[in-house]
């Protein structure tokens, strides 16, 4: 854009009055005026192309359908399919400048996408931007459709794309630790109860674990994102359907079912899905979830890692960065820590996207723009936690089998396997004997005579130390 | 108890020394210990009859899966099946006497019920409370268990009873919300969004949708409390099963599910099943959406009824109370009031489970105590929660037809549904007007020969205003 | 209440009908309907004995102040001062019995103190129960007052007992961390950042950080609580004072402040300070931030701790309790547990009371009583938390001396003091050499003769390494 | 920065390894390391000119410090301090890269700094970048500092200028409520305790509030941001101040408060102050009670101008856009809205860094890059929001006067005025009648004789209404 284009403008018209819009510019008065209106976060719809993406593909399916139904004219239909393929290839990002936090229930996203497909197709049809009396942009390229349909309906189909995105990546980092699990399988170490030492287990156990709950939570978020696969186009103002064809609804469904190839489902009750925030509560629990873990096994590896020689030392986080500007070859354990960091980001968007959801009034709720702000930024922060975590983390952690084995030899917590032979009493004396003075507890049985050493050296071999087993029979 | 009762005593022993125990006491010198360290909130477990009956149910379990292994004799484990019984029968609550806050994970509470138990089995079996040489608390009724599996366990069980019971509330509620959908069903009002007049819809729908947002939440509880389901007894101290038989896991599930009635299942990997809190996180999760939702639905009940005569005034609350002790004749909504705060407490609850759930480390999340504190208030004050709104306020709510039927008439919002015939931009003309004069959209329409009489009536029909229609054609 | 008593029944009247009222009851109607309305904690007003005996200093104050402006006679004051003076003495609280969380904004609060007060009053007087026409809870014990402006004021001079009560207990707790910084004033120790080995610091320094911790929250609860010391009283329903004297606001004040020994300011703008629940959030804010603290401290405390083979084990916490119901011996850090969990928990309250405050609309709040129940809450379980967490663990609490001098003697972390003698780039070689040899940083810095032997004794005394110095010039 | 310069680069190296850095970037290969390992947000440090510009300062200062100590010599703090009044002046901002959110407590904050700072001081003295034996970021640009005392003291200048930019926001917000007080001081209005009509008041009176809420929270921010004027600087790795000269910690303060204009205090204790979050979860907590105030507020404007007909339509907010994309003519409260959102997102933010804040461990938190994210965000979305609302909303009010009017009229809520007169029983009656009849109070009361109109009407005088008054003698 040069400065004469600047100079150049265009008059626009709405309910309030006239506004000079420039006259290169794809969007119109109403994205002018919300420019204006809401200046908070710097951060714009250009930000998050899945929601203009998703955007473009519903105004897409809507003039398919309107088309279908006979109430938008072949060449408007065209032209405005045509303006939605471009934007969905990534063109005219750039002239989504509405502020992500915004006041209007998305309105002013609503109408920021229907501004830049119609001065879009107006030029494709040959027309001026701006000309809107052969194309409109309520008229045609919002025909069918209202905010609190388009709006809500787009911010899933985006976070559709956002959590199919981070189950990747924690598919990636949960095979990083089930790789872990296995090169760890055969190293004893003794497990912690309350930071406390408990009973032996390997350190392939323990990294089988980080593994397991990212299965789980994949799961969970499997389910949680079927919900999101419910949309309202139809709804139109309050779910009524009012100035909608009856057979909108379900042929818009299908034509955007085909366009973003997602099985796309049709609320049964338009005037409460129009209202309703339960699914994106429900998603954003499950990522609170997902960070919970995430941040617990962090705070694994910074406490297992921690030392080099006044901590536990057990295992080996990859140095990454001198850590330290002041203490020389300190290196520290900065991926987990970012992990945990994104985590409590999360466990705060959730509340306030929990608040948000509190505070819809009525048949609307007017703060899904910052429900999605939060829930935005959740997806795409956990996803890039994890792919660092990865990457950066998982792949290079080595064991110090040495150490890990001596805390096993020299543990008090092995007593425990020989309560079925020698009974908690005992084995609670021969416990406190060992912690006040400082001995092993293999010595002190024998010592006391309370097991033979073959039959001591049978029960604590590694495979009946950390697995179920029978009580072995000494006859 | 008699004062000579108090004044007899027995003399009972752990690692750290003797502790003088009342004589009359089922509990014995841990319950003691932790009575003395854990003076928090002075609720104690007996607050929670579900917590109390659940462990009495793995007790009974865990003896009758040791009996059949041959860890346990008979007569033992009749004893202890037999204590436990009386347990789950409301028996010795009042002996449960450490306070639901407590640290050690649930140490404390798994001691209490061993110790309860021991001795009234001892009873059973003849012998005199404290005489742990015929049956010991540890060795005998916690035999093949940890804390770490049985605590876990109990609570999920409490969980699941109190989830039941929440849904059975939360369909009572759903049913009143029912027959109002059907009872307003005919009655027109202005919808709203951003509070603004929108578009014409019933109050039936209104109704309706308060109803299905209940629906969708018993079904999301359905899926969390499968969830619930997966126990990890068999584990012992921290999922390996140390000092557990290999069949015992197994065993004690078949037993516990029979006693219960619940289908259980082992978690297939005991590790991480030890330490994970992930389903109690998600559980709690999806009892703030119910809150979030409950506390719309209240918002909106208060919303709707305020008045008498300079709010809303569309709908009539029953006078459940005097309103006010300065202003006569003062009713307010109390009832949906006390259900917006339970909905707050709720949120607040989640996020201490969640932060308590982050706090786990390595094999065992030690805060699990307080992690079911304010799970099972949730459960329950929701339960209550939706118990008094469905019997003191949704039954005996009232429609304000006439008043209701007018804000339509007046409405400038009915213009929405003109926009197939006049167009948005003639419609927005007539908007303005109508707001600026005062007058109604009715009589501008005709005034300005934008259609004819006829055809506006038509259009302007209830059935026509409140669902997807064809545009007609006036030919 | 013997059976025949419970018989006897009175009518009590109100806008909505008559009920029966037992005959030996002290409350009336209002709190009877109450009960029944808000079944939902079970915990009871009398739950909080400081709540009651703030409203009845406040129905005292304004009988005096009535009296004195000649709006009631002296026979009816004197019966009402009377009945508050039992009360505030501890009488009838068993009377209280409106569930802690209730609709109405504290009305039913209000109505409970009332009808008690006159119930009382008219025995003092020589009538009967429920004689009102005699004394009336409403016209007499209210007189002046609105549930607005009395329940606020007594729910802030109650929490300004609690908070008195936690700062105490917060001292204490003080007090011990502050004599373990003296006990430990010259162990040397290895301090971490980020879990790595940092520098050398005496653990006495550590202990003294948890003193100051609590020093400052201290400061910070008196700034917080004397915001609590802004009462309404005068406001009446709204905060315009309708029905009240002009000269009643001062006066009341005047005796309240007599009354309960705090010097109470009546808000400049009645108004405003009916509607705002400012200064509950903000006390609630700063005991947050003490819990913050204190679960830091109580997390250090656990890791300090740890082991005792496999931990850092670095000090000992005394032991209260077996640990574990299978692993014989082992001893947890229960006590740090419980307040991590009361630290939760406070945080999850704050959210609550912010959503209850958010909630507010116009000229009321109608969720103080969620406010009060979560705050009071908060306040009682710190409290109790400090005092546990004093007198059965920082009391008892030893360092093992040997191993903190072992781990600065093997530390490489040391080698940040000869910075200023070497430069960041060769300590860090010496620090990389150290970490991969296994070998001390002390034997390289003389092995590559970067330092002389006796300079480096010198830098690396116990008090260079753990206070600012000058950099020692060996010339 | 053309393509050939790009391939021009220079090697760098660290404890790591090697690596390439581009020949033109003034950061070096601390900062190349950290911008691999935090991909997570995508907001730079660049984002925060006031954290940059915090940074240069302590830089400055500290150069200062050090050469008047005789630490650095001349020639390098000269260098030194000639880029920092650079980077101060708004220079190479550009080549601030690091994600907000980082692992490292900040250290690649610090070192990007240090990097930037002395590639700048290299060329000032006439050296190329990367020539590191002339000037080193960490010997010399570093010197007597570490990252534990520059980041957390950047940290807090950095919310000392959001603090206060916020806090003018917040005035000019708050003169604009002052303005429509005094418009709106004749308005006559019913008042709503829990959005029941309760008794009248002005409009002035309402609006006054919200003017004093914001005046109270001004002075609250006041307080809390005293706390933030105590740095650690003198502290280095984790307080003990080692490699510190005993004099550094005064002369950089000393130096510091005179280039930022803020009178700085030195923490008393730098262990406690290098550890200790707690004046950022103070302030934090503050923003928390600013959003809920504001949001209370907005919450309110959107009731008080919900309609325009079927709502309570008392004040018209100004027309700032469309307000839907299909009905036409609609207007929304689209600038209160989005400060809702504000307010759920600080409210969220809160909650995030009291997480943060709690996982602090030992001598150090780790977490406080994520703090600051959050609090800075919080700081500046309520300054933007605060000036949106002012300019866009509040300025442009209207009070629909002749409604207002009416609704007093009718009310039921004046009885309560009369409470003096005929008592609360009598009151009672007639609101009731009132209410089931749908007749107006005044002529209820003189129908039933209960008072004379001239005295009815003396009560009921506006000025009689909206303030305390002592009771009419009619004699």
């Amino acid at each position: 854009m040069t400065i004469s284009d600047i100079a150049k403008i265009r008059v626009e018209h709405d309910l309030i009055g006239n506004r000079d819009v420039p006259a290169t510019a794809y969007y119109g008065i109403h994205t002018l005026r919300a420019v204006e209106n809401f200046p908070i976060t710097g951060q714009t719809l250009r930000e998050s192309a899945d929601l203009i993406a998703s955007l473009a593909a519903i105004k897409q399916a809507a003039a398919q359908a309107n088309a279908s139904l006979g109430l938008l004219d072949r060449a408007r239909a065209d032209a405005i399919i045509a303006a939605c393929v471009e934007i969905r290839d990534g063109a005219l990002h750039d002239q989504f400048v509405v502020d992500l936090i915004q006041g209007g229930a998305g309105t002013s996203t609503n109408m920021n996408a229907n501004e830049v497909i119609a001065n879009r197709a107006l030029e494709i049809m040959g027309y001026g931007r701006g000309d809107y009396q052969h194309l409109h942009p309520n008229e045609h390229v919002n025909l069918s459709q209202s905010t609190n349909d388009v709006y809500p309906t787009a911010l899933k189909l985006a976070a559709w794309i956002g959590v199919h995105r981070l189950v990747d990546a924690m598919a990636i980092l949960r095979r990083a630790f089930e790789a872990k699990a296995i090169e760890f399988a055969d190293v004893l170490k003794m497990g912690r109860t309350q930071l406390q030492d408990a009973v032996p287990m390997t350190l392939g156990q323990e990294f089988g674990t980080y593994a397991l709950m990212l299965a789980e939570d994949e799961t969970r978020l499997s389910e949680a994102v079927s919900l999101i696969r419910e949309i309202n186009l139809g709804a139109t103002a309050i779910g009524t359907g009012i100035t909608a064809h009856p057979q909108y609804a379900a042929l818009v469904r299908e034509r955007l079912s085909d366009i973003v190839g997602v099985d796309l489902v049709t609320s049964p009750d338009l005037v409460e899905a129009t209202q309703d925030c339960g699914s994106f509560v429900q998603l954003s629990g499950v990522l609170k979830r997902v960070a919970v873990k995430l941040s617990k096994t962090c705070n694994d590896l910074r406490l297992l890692s921690s030392g080099p020689r006044a901590g536990l030392n057990e295992i080996n986080l990859p140095a990454r960065q001198a850590g330290s500007s002041i203490m020389p070859g300190k290196v520290n354990p900065v991926i987990p820590e970012v992990v945990n960091q994104v985590a409590f980001e999360v466990i705060g968007n959730d509340v306030t996207i929990t608040m948000a959801a509190e505070a819809g009034q009525l048949q609307l709720n007017a703060f899904e723009p910052v429900i999605f702000y939060c829930l935005y930024r959740s997806l795409s922060h956990l996803t890039n936690a994890c792919l660092t975590l990865e990457a950066n983390c998982i792949q290079g952690i080595t064991a110090n089998r040495d150490r890990l084995r001596q805390t096993v030899e020299q543990s008090i917590g092995i007593v425990t396997a020989l309560n079925p032979y020698i009974g908690y009493r005992n084995a609670t004396e021969v416990a406190l004997e060992a912690h006040h003075s400082g001995r092993g507890v293999y010595e002190i049985i024998l010592e006391r005579g309370l097991m033979q050493k073959e039959h001591l050296d049978a029960v604590l071999r590694p495979e009946t130390l950390t697995r179920p087993s029978e009580k072995l029979s000494f006859s």
